[in-house]
């Protein structure tokens, strides 16, 4: 398909995708994709990355529920990275980082250390059974 | 510095930076830091990348004029990406992309190709001298 290979897939065959919550604007969390992770992800209409440390597609929310409805696929001028408009959803919507919290990226930089100023919304325990 | 060793620099010592518009919240970029480079972007308050075709450090802007000033810098999870929260500052305020674009991220999947969908809002040519 024309619209996979106008992607610049890195040696890996992968580029990184970042979730973006499409109704806050906040970043939610990078993750790698490949050619079929891509095309999962459209034809489902969720997010499907590449997992890197388990060698294998990873359907977002097959293990915690926290799945992300994706509204819009976006690529940028260089043609190596992806943005991803979601929803995040579950029986707890809105966590989209496996601590529990909203976001990854919860961590601040505060005069040269980083200071974690989000908060856990579920233990992560009840969250991975 | 400490907090320099938290990040899991990749093979080649850099990691992907999101540079994000703070008031808006939309993504603009993503380019590379290594050490020094997120170094002398918080020293500066300034992004400062490295720019892995020209093999040297890329004080966004320098051509330009495009600088971002930055708001906050954070870190993810797994400590391999960073965000930058900025404001994307200039003679034309707001843009981003080297293409005259406020935003990298113009192009938008639609049915199999990848269309364009936000407008240049100066010609390149009278960007970069």
């Amino acid at each position: 398909m024309d619209w996979l290979d106008e992607i610049r897939w890195d040696g890996a065959g992968l580029v990184p995708a970042i979730a973006q919550e499409a109704a806050s604007g906040d970043v939610l969390m990078v993750a790698w994709m490949n050619r079929e992770a891509l095309a999962r992800t459209l034809e489902l209409g969720e997010a499907v990355y590449w997992s890197r440390s388990r060698g294998r597609l990873w359907r977002k929310g097959e293990e915690s529920g926290h799945v992300q409805a994706v509204r819009e696929v976006r690529l940028d001028c260089d043609g190596d990275v992806l943005l991803l408009r979601v929803e995040q959803r579950g029986h707890e919507p809105g966590i989209a980082c496996h601590t529990g919290r909203h976001s990854c990226f919860f961590r601040v930089w505060r005069d040269g250390s980083w200071v974690t100023v989000d908060p856990v919304l579920k233990d992560p325990k009840g969250i991975y059974r």
